[in-house]
């Protein structure tokens, strides 16, 4: 149905290879008969077939991205950013989302190999990537973002301080007097997660007790059991940690206005507007997927250097729940 | 680098096209024989070039998502819904976002249509979609969701009942017995905005006070101060209706607790957990990105006819911003 150069050049008089140039901007071709070759292209609709064009180069233009949920607005503003670095740098955005499920991360790489994306960014669910090494090995580079890959494969990552933020939290609750904090943090398996409980317990040091730690996949019953059964030992919390931008709003929808210093990792957009509001960790997003993304640019131009890690700065905002004190609990 | 067929058949000691079939499931392959060919398939870590493969049957097994910003979570979810609908047809996903401005919406269904996707999901930025025209007539079909394209073309739209949306939102307000209700939307010239201020004005009939009427792009300052100025009318706004989820946080953030009455367009996850909660008119973006996206490959599966213009139902939610009476504020 569409039209093709053959189509082009019969309408121009022309031959094939005189199309070729023009649509290519290559010399060779009297500046008359270029003129009727676009005006044939523009009665025709003509258009390159921009994927076989570059597939003949050797690349598919595309870069794959497998973030854990795209729906997740963490993981939509690390998305967006990506997507504005790979069109800066004329590719388009092929993305997928695991689900927290090593299988689908491990389905979606291959598929997204197996099309020849140019390089891919990843966010893993799994801890196994020897996967990936035949790709690697082939030459399609993959920068990890958020959380490193397994021990089988060394490539670039971007993360940002988890400890070092989970630290920050801790001390922030310390200063306003709390000694029994609880920690209420994502399933252990997951990168983030173990790095944050690691901050959180080298923050606390004796006062560390594992009666306040509640790790699991973020699920209003489950997390929210594990918190009120915390509150209701006889040297309860006052004071609670949470592991991420879901479990802070679980955390939320538990407690209802029950006073319970907080302080949560990730930023959220409502966080200033609760009662009180709400006081975070706040990690960049955006800067991930933009360093992530300029990493993989870098390696697709051709940089052979040894692999990069990078970690990003977080930062406290206090917005009020975490300055309470234990007397307001 | 990466390895062939030619190498798998000189590993196997077989003929290339012996390769080939095995590699693409076609039957006259002696069972042993095609036992050696996996061998050296896994020993090389040969994979076909998909890419390749699905461009030789004309097409890309692509689909191609222009939306108005990944990072904003309504466009979020309606994305996650369509990556999963395409998916299960064994297509990726190319997504891209305009950011609300029509050239770069243009820019972006061009580059799509160049890489020859198979169908592409619109929500446009403009209203002129001539544009459009010859990739339709080229055989890429189009489905446009939130908003409809402009007249010059006829393709399947998914659109929610905006303007009965608006008219639940009002009439919801009036029963609590309001008669001064503002309207803070957006930008006129979209779509959406436009619809709700009809349903907006049709539900107020001779209540209607231009005096309370805002529209302009969501940002803080512009749309605080436009209420503000009514805030300060001699016969102020009792309530305000909100024209979508940026439009009610920007008016939480003005507000910061003073009272008066609010419903909002879209629901937003922290809603439920603001003091009072917030009472909205929920559309459902996951369902728009399914049904466009279901839309789309029963046409990519043949379907010729006429263009279907489906339109999915709102509800109100009642949490307690909604229900406060004039004498409230």
């Amino acid at each position: 149905m569409r039209p093709t150069m053959k189509d082009v050049a019969s309408a121009a008089g022309v031959a094939l290879k005189t199309v070729s140039r023009v649509v290519n901007g290559e010399p060779g071709v009297n500046p008359t008969t270029a003129e009727r070759v676009r005006a044939a292209i523009d009665a025709l609709g003509y258009s390159r077939n921009e994927s076989a064009r570059v597939l003949r180069q050797g690349r598919t233009a595309t870069v794959g991205l497998v973030i854990e949920d795209i729906s997740d607005p963490f993981y939509s503003g690390l998305g967006r950013a990506v997507e504005q670095v790979a069109i800066a740098h004329g590719c388009l955005l092929l993305s997928g989302s695991s689900g927290e499920n090593p299988e689908r991360e491990r389905e979606l790489v291959r598929t997204f190999c197996a099309r020849r994306v140019d390089g891919l960014i990843v966010v893993p669910a799994g801890d196994d990537h020897s996967y990936l090494r035949p790709e690697l090995d082939a030459g399609t580079p993959a920068v990890f973002v958020d959380r490193p890959p397994g021990p089988e494969i060394d490539v670039d990552t971007v993360l940002c301080d988890n400890a070092g933020g989970a630290r920050l939290a801790v001390a922030h609750l310390r200063r306003a007097g709390h000694r029994r904090i609880a920690f209420l943090g994502d399933s252990p398996s997951i990168f983030t997660a173990a790095e944050r409980l690691k901050g959180y317990r080298a923050a606390l040091g004796g006062l560390f007790d594992p009666a306040l730690v509640s790790m699991r996949a973020p699920d209003l019953a489950g997390t929210g059991a594990d918190l009120e059964h915390m509150l209701g030992l006889p040297d309860p919390p006052t004071a609670v940690f949470t592991g991420n931008g879901r479990l802070t709003v679980t955390t939320l929808r538990t407690l209802r206005g029950r006073p319970l210093a907080l302080v949560g990792f990730d930023d959220f957009e409502l966080a200033d507007l609760l009662t009180p509001g709400v006081t975070v960790v706040a990690q960049d997003p955006a800067g991930l997927g933009r360093v992530a993304s300029e990493l993989l640019f870098r390696r697709l131009a051709g940089d052979r250097g040894p692999a990069q890690h990078l970690q990003l700065p977080v930062r406290l905002i206090a917005r009020g729940s975490g300055e309470q004190s234990p007397s307001d609990s």
